[in-house]
């Protein structure tokens, strides 16, 4: 039998995808170390790791957005993650949108457009 | 204003998402440089950069299953980005599933199952 999961050991960080499991929207792309992914198994919360801050980022730990794991998948490479989640809160973006694809590319002009709508104010929830 | 979207000088090579128009479903994670997003820009199809073979990857080329680009987001820190399309022949994976994937891991047990159903027979698309 082959090794089941991602393979932690060719690749150290992982793209996870996560899609709103109600409505099939893409939420955003993030990535996991091998630690990451056992948290998020274990508790049933996605957790990523966070490249910029170089740690372990539980997802919706300072907005309260939490992303409830609702299943996941590995590709054939076994070098990505999707997770379908239930997201709280309803935006996953720090930006206050729904999805982190916010911005559609007109592919004559290169120009983009917002597409989505903003279902908070990062000002409000990310007081400093 | 800011620049319209992906910085490539900042991510070489950016994860990209491409997810079927038609149903939502999450198909595949693959990468384009520069020189693939703006082929993909051009042609309406979708180019990855192939990152085992160091080239560009016109996706079908080999198993006529192209990928018509629908629409083109990128995400909040415009180091991702999101394709929509059509998946001619109905499989997107290599190994002859509509999705990549294809497998979902059990979060108790890390055990994986098959989920999705094969399209092809990989050896009667790639022959050698």
């Amino acid at each position: 039998m082959s090794q089941d999961g991602p393979n932690f050991e060719t690749t150290v960080l992982i793209p996870v995808i996560a899609q709103d499991d109600a409505t099939g929207d893409v939420l955003m792309l993030a990535y996991m170390n091998a630690e990451a992914y056992e948290e998020t198994l274990r508790t049933g919360r996605v957790c990523y790791y966070s490249r910029s801050r170089k740690k372990l980022w539980r997802k919706g730990e300072e907005s309260g957005n939490v992303q409830e794991l609702k299943s996941i998948y590995y590709d054939c490479d076994a070098d990505a993650l999707l997770v379908r989640v239930n997201q709280i809160g309803g935006a996953a973006c720090h930006e206050g949108f729904k999805s982190c694809f916010f911005r559609k590319i007109d592919p004559a002009s290169r120009q983009s457009e917002v597409i989505g709508e903003r279902v908070f104010d990062p000002a409000q929830v990310y007081r400093k």
